[in-house]
């Protein structure tokens, strides 16, 4: 049967979702978890590659198996086999053509940019610290041309071999807690380091160093020098995929 | 002359405040980092000595140099050397009969309860998880009973040596913020593992295992063993210290 979980991480001390040789990556812990409880052979799909210090609260996932382990036990079952920065909130039987990633209608990422040196120290692994004054508006000025069926080429880490780059951001939030500014992005896609680079170019834009039109000609141009920088990773979770 | 720094620290690779030999502990890493500042010898006091795993945000230390840096420029140098999860805030030029502890006239900490399985491993380095039912209105009801001048001998760890355990809490502050829920206790001086003692004593009674008259009974009595356990560590932090 193929199962499918609901699995969240700190992706702090992973390099990232898939496998890679000789790192401690998701997928991998994961795997070796499930096949200590299972026996045979394991080979999970998550809905998402996050990358190093990319965190998840709803990354799903999922994988085969012969087991007679009611599908519903595997989450329990895991945890106790897991370590404690990644843990299964549910688990289920699933179609089995299921697939987390081609059958995802939409993704939804956060990033947290915390805006005070004050109380980073317990901060710094969840959110990017960034200390400059920032304009509002401007930023959600921004966002509401963000927002839509675009070209997010010029948002792309250059280097990338995607071919189509046409993607629909449903909804980009900004939102404000505390020192915590925090971006929510729901899209039906999402192309490599885009978060990253959406809010680097957000946070350029709101220190005043690029224009709101910019927006406009990254995307028209689909020049990835004209974007801000990529910030770091450790602000950045993936919190849901929806089917 | 004599230094007063405000330091945050994530506490949990830490070994507690004080230093222990063969340990890293935060006193020792503070120490270090002056050292390799202002060579000499550096012995630094702090206003608590917060256990193993317990954060702060407002620590206060202080120590005698020789140096001819300006007091204020502390906070900057220091933080180039230190380790990331240990951090000055501010460093000014205090009295030289300063003392952070004989000289504190209150203290607050904060305690963090997460009452939700789904986003814990996020949470896990500064909140308790705890996912039983909680009745609030009990716990408020508990709260009144402690605050103001009561002996806490009941709520001190067994084993002490502390004589007068007599300590006023000025404010205890329960607060909801989504899972998260929130203890805050301004006392004029904590005993050893006071807070979190009566951290745990009010869990009990928000989960109907104890009632709430058994606070008076506990502060009547002074036995520990009518109070609740103990709770971790990693939901404590030192936020403020007044002078």
């Amino acid at each position: 049967m193929r199962i499918k979980m609901v699995v969240e991480y700190d992706g702090t001390d992973f390099h990232g979702f898939q496998r890679q040789k000789g790192l401690r990556t998701v997928d991998q812990t994961l795997e070796e978890a499930i096949l200590s409880l299972t026996g045979g052979s394991i080979k999970v799909i998550g809905s998402g590659r996050t990358d190093a210090g990319v965190h998840a609260l709803g990354q799903v996932v999922a994988f085969d198996t012969q087991t007679t382990i009611p599908a519903e036990r595997f989450a329990v079952a895991l945890n106790s086999l897991l370590p404690r920065d990644v843990q299964v909130l549910t688990s289920e039987q699933a179609a089995d053509g299921f697939h987390p990633r081609y059958d995802a209608i939409s993704k939804t990422y956060r990033y947290v940019v915390y805006r005070s040196p004050a109380g980073y120290t317990l901060k710094r692994r969840y959110a990017y610290g960034y200390y400059r004054e920032l304009d509002l508006s401007a930023i959600k000025a921004a966002v509401r041309r963000l927002e839509g069926e675009h070209d997010f080429r010029g948002f792309m880490a250059s280097g990338s071999a995607v071919k189509n780059t046409v993607r629909t951001i449903r909804q980009l939030a900004v939102a404000e807690n505390g020192p915590d500014l925090i971006f929510e992005v729901v899209a039906n896609g999402f192309l490599y380091h885009m978060v990253r680079n959406l809010v680097g170019t957000l946070l350029e834009i709101g220190r005043g160093s690029l224009d709101v039109q910019s927006i406009d000609r990254i995307i028209n141009s689909g020049d990835r020098r004209l974007a801000g920088p990529t910030v770091p990773a450790c602000g950045l979770c993936l919190v849901k995929v929806d089917f």
